[in-house]
């Protein structure tokens, strides 16, 4: 079994309720669809029911569209207040990177989509410096640079205004914001909410804001550690998709936590944005399920 | 919803094909069964499948015992080759541990029996030397002294058999090897397959054996582990439970090793226990699904 | 060399210059001094310098005494601003224990000092609650209950006197908050400063003050954690010695993330108890150097 | 003060007795020198002591070259059997390169070296195959393919003395194998001894030669890792310098478990190398001391 081959992966949520798994798995059954991964988790503070489920697409005697219908139909059934995707793993992931000066993820990022690890397109690597713009290029990607005017707020919302143009004429997957150092204006928020990814470079939520390695070192911890969220209006306090940690100690200086601190960043935030492309990931509230 | 309300836990094998998860979710279903967690995977090499499901006894219009004979059919129908069980864990889980002189995972179990957070019953403690009984009676606890003569195979024979008869009058759910320092003869492995689980004090399949931390100072490895598996003919082979690891440095001496490892021993074999304990691990060939 | 041999342990700090070093290990070789171990560390921002060394008793003509006189006359040459101290591992440290109902800290360390892990003699446990009195007099060592009443600025007043006397009267190295819920006074706090250990139940700055792993559930982190840190006037905010974390996903309740966690705190306790006894953790400002 | 300023590092090696380090913080006083940092061990089972010091370029009164003259004396004072070593920091490492199809070590070690984070000069890197050579290229690093034919003893040693000749015209201070696939004749191995690091993609001891991964899913195994090691004469034997694991489970194929484990071998490789070119990395008999 080529774990290449299509599959359409379903996401499903609703109010807990007896019969569910019984009922999509009712009409896969019936549709004559194989479930190769199936994951289930009912939040009990809140009573709302996931699953994600995934089916290979020529166990399927019909097309994504008339599964989408379809699926459509027992979703409602099942509850008025569903919410589901279907998506198909024939159609390649579309990213758009958004960096700034630090190019540790981007390199990752880069690294793994062209070595094959992840299935996905970068459609364009956007910069508010234009430091990464060779590396990206290198790799054959169109790259932007919209600089940021520091202290011109006219300027800067007409920045993100340019970049929010670049980006939705790709209308990707993902944008991910690979320790891209601006604050996103609560439109872009809104406008990408679900689909925008930020590498915070601390542990959550602690050193929440600007310069967190320095926090942390004033405050003497011993680790550090980075955390993948979704964007939110509020600044680093989106829903939650990864984090990890790294030891340090007294002998690391805060130059040695930024270093360290970066194999931890682009480890967590490419776990992140794979499990957000493999639609793993649902959120509810301000927090998420991981399948 | 309380965590401790009366569940049905049913795990299911046979080989991989259409409709198995329908199947099962429809006969849950049409009982009227609330499902309360899942779990399916599917190897890929062998096709077999392995499902979970937890039910809410409350839920069912029937017992247990009426529930195993219902879905006994449910299983033959979808695969001759099937295996399966249905645990009630109204019903407590019943163990016996087997000791010998190093007392850490024997404290740390019973804390956590008495403390409430592993829910079983400790029917018997056995030890090849009496080092033990004191702290096990002090728990309420019923200490057998077993003394293995060396050099002596008749008597180490009579001693397996002592045990052995200890052992089986509880028709425990568990026995664990709780660095028991003994081999268990081929005739105890079988007897016990899949119930006796013991702790390897390194990450196995490194330093199989006798005194794994000086196998590990010797060859200057930067990581102690332990691994937690079900005990089989072949000694230290058996199928993985659970592993972990703790780091060392140049600066720890094997007596450290030994101190820094059972912090690891100890917290392995107490989760590779409670995943057994709910019926979490299911056994394939000689690896494990751990749901 | 055995490890149990008796040792003197010089720690020692200073700002910073030229020749310190040369200046202790010069005395120390004058003196026939055998150097078992030796840290040195500088901190770049404060420039103040720190070390500990290890030296065997039985290589100097001289007991604790006179090397307390003896090194005391080079510290102030090196500095006038110079803190230092001798410790003398023929005295066995001295711990007292403060404790509220949960257990597992204390049969961790109970567990620990019985198996001659940490050499060191437990002189008393003292409990706002007599849960764990039985355990503790099961290993011989005195428990006392000061019960807290709860709205009573007086009564606690008087309760925390009480503890002061049990606790003061075993001029103990080190008092430690094994899951002590009453938060010390400043006078206490000022008393025992550098010698009382608490163990908060979240990676710290995460989660301060009450039911840090509610904090933690609601926040949707993905690891949860515990600190060891010393006591100050501030709550949870005093020198971090160690600090370990967990995974956690979204199928664990806030019951699951008390279970797990409670093994990275009694663990990470452990652990910062270790050092703190073995002069390993010099404090300066608000952090700790761990040697 | 700055963290680039120019150091020297004294690495000594010696049998154990009083005074060494007196001897040597004397004779750096007796010169100026400015230590700062200083790293002591002494290995019980061998009695070795091993210790490294960081001087101040700008302390000392002379250079390079008669610092390695007069500690010569010392050392040799000390023992006759002393081994040791300086080290400029204003000398820049020199490193080749070898590598095979698989690019994640490479890219990872080329984004560390632009991005400044290790202070090294990747002189050239060589390739068995050509994949990687436009990617180093890119770079502005020189890439020489050297073919191996497979069964073919003679052509392989003639691609040897190629790649021999290639390495020593740089006389680097570290070849490292980034996942190169080739096994070093004994030659190599004596002529590059403590200079040639290799990646090998399993937690050693477990899993020595090809397919560690396919090794660890046959074996069922809960965490997988990495081993950064001196190549010796015997396959994937030599001194260990750096381990890591990451954790996996039964949904992982061999597929997964090689793209996780490529995250662990490039954090490993690029941590055992910086170590290993800022000195930290002392060799005696097959172990390491890691300062």
């Amino acid at each position: 079994m080529p774990t290449d081959e299509r599959r359409y992966i379903i996401t499903f949520g609703c109010p807990d309720r007896m019969g569910i798994v019984a009922g999509i798995a009712g009409f896969l059954a019936d549709a004559g669809g194989w479930i190769v991964e199936a994951s289930y988790h009912t939040d009990p503070d809140t009573g709302w029911f996931f699953t994600r489920q995934v089916v290979r697409a020529d166990s399927l005697p019909f097309g994504v569209e008339e599964l989408r219908t379809r699926f459509g139909t027992v979703a409602t059934a099942l509850s008025a207040e569903s919410g589901w995707k279907v998506d198909d793993t024939g159609e390649q992931r579309r990213v758009v990177l958004l960096v700034s000066k630090e190019g540790h993820c981007l390199y990752d990022l880069l690294g793994r989509v062209t070595a094959g690890e992840l299935d996905a397109r970068v459609c364009a690597v956007i910069g508010n410096h234009a430091t990464l713009g060779p590396v990206t290029r290198g790799h054959g990607i169109p790259f932007f640079h919209v600089p940021f005017p520091a202290g011109d707020p006219e300027g800067k919302a007409a920045a993100f205004a340019r970049v929010r143009q670049l980006v939705d004429k790709h209308d990707p997957h993902a944008i991910v914001l690979a320790r891209f150092m601006q604050v996103l204006p609560a439109e872009l928020c809104e406008a990408w909410q679900g689909r925008a990814l930020n590498i915070h470079h601390s542990f959550l939520p602690s050193f929440v804001g600007a310069k967190p390695y320095h926090q942390a070192y004033t405050r003497g911890v011993k680790l550090v550690g980075a955390t993948c969220h979704y964007v939110s209006a509020d600044l680093d306090a989106g829903p939650i998709v990864e984090q990890d940690v790294m030891r340090v100690n007294h002998g690391d200086s805060v130059a040695d936590m930024v270093r360290k601190g970066r194999d931890v960043e682009k480890v967590t935030l490419a776990r992140g944005l794979r499990w957000h492309l493999e639609s793993r990931v649902l959120v509810h509230g301000n927090k998420t399920v991981v399948f």
